[in-house]
């Protein structure tokens, strides 16, 4: 086995769509192998940016503007870059990352069509990091809802969406994988947990050489 | 008297200028005038920002890289603008703010010139709005130490320099002034403050017609 590391992999999908558990999935199967594993998540996955995800996701859900809410992504990931991903990437770990630019690229974009140039201006000029490889996790929007639903904590600012809202940002999702095929992996999320775990990890092995 | 308003004035300087005494008198003038007037600050200003604001002078120096801290200024920023600075001036109003983002131009562009940039690409793309009339309040960087250091509470993290960072960000404020010469007012902050709050009134007056 050859342990390449430094490699840089992202989860994506609607809420619901079981992104979480693929990712921690992933993390304990490339540690299983032996390899160096970073598992973290976004918003936050630093110190700062984690309390900068506290200010993202409690009170109204409208105390902030979208224009300020993608500040304080940007903000939040810029930290998270330089603390945690970077780092890491430069010791030659696999950082495993639940949630990443992507995510703001489809929920700002879905939320007003003219924010997703403002998302790419800032992610140019404070962010520039890709993924290395980005596994979509595509399921059906009523199924997403209702499990994001039976869920407790976390993210329910940003899971209190109707299943129209939910159909969106998945096309959205699907539109990312289009537009960036090159590190996108697309991953039907309508099979048993198991299943969907031995795809992508068969996808990364590859991929880790 | 012409009620004009709709008048955003700025206060800049190195810490110990008197630059906030002087935000107040020139406030309170504009209310003995009749004007509407809304004195504020920065960094903070609304509630979101405040809260952005904790963030920024609370912890550890080096909590936030110089790059993440821009973002943090810029988010805080664009919340006050959006929430108390642009109704105010479109209701009519005079809004007097205790720093806004000239500050971020040389208090950035001292600590690491090449942040200059970003900082101005972060305004044009979020921010965009200037002042009407900016007074800069300029004053000897031993004097200004030795107010700073004298007062309790408010910026300490801020003003945690020596003399010669002090004589740089004068500079830099200097530099400014040359910089936007249509809107920026030179003062000379090592008078009595009676003195240099009556030059102030004097000059808005006659901006405001």
């Amino acid at each position: 086995m050859t342990r390449r590391g430094g490699m840089f992999i992202t989860f994506e999908g609607i809420d619901g769509s079981g992104k979480s558990t693929q990712a921690r999935a992933l993390a304990e199967h490339l540690r299983q192998r032996g390899l160096d594993v970073v598992a973290t998540r976004e918003p936050g996955g630093s110190p700062g940016a984690e309390e900068i995800r506290a200010l993202l996701l409690r009170g109204n859900p409208d105390r902030w503007s979208a224009e300020t809410e993608i500040l304080l992504f940007t903000a939040a990931r810029r930290d998270h870059l330089e603390r945690l991903i970077e780092p890491s990437l430069a010791a030659g770990r696999v950082v495993v990352c639940d949630r990443f630019a992507d995510s703001t690229r489809v929920y700002q974009g879905v939320t007003r069509g003219d924010l997703r140039q403002i998302v790419d201006e800032l992610h140019r000029l404070m962010i520039g990091r890709e993924p290395d490889l980005t596994f979509i996790i595509d399921i059906d929007p009523e199924t997403g809802l209702s499990r994001a639903r039976s869920r407790q904590g976390g993210e329910e600012r940003f899971e209190d969406f109707g299943t129209q809202m939910q159909a969106r940002m998945r096309a959205g999702f699907l539109d990312l994988a289009r537009e960036f095929p090159e590190r996108c992996r697309l991953i039907d999320g309508n099979r048993p947990a198991d299943v969907i775990a031995a795809e992508i990890a068969a996808i990364a092995d590859e991929a880790l050489g």
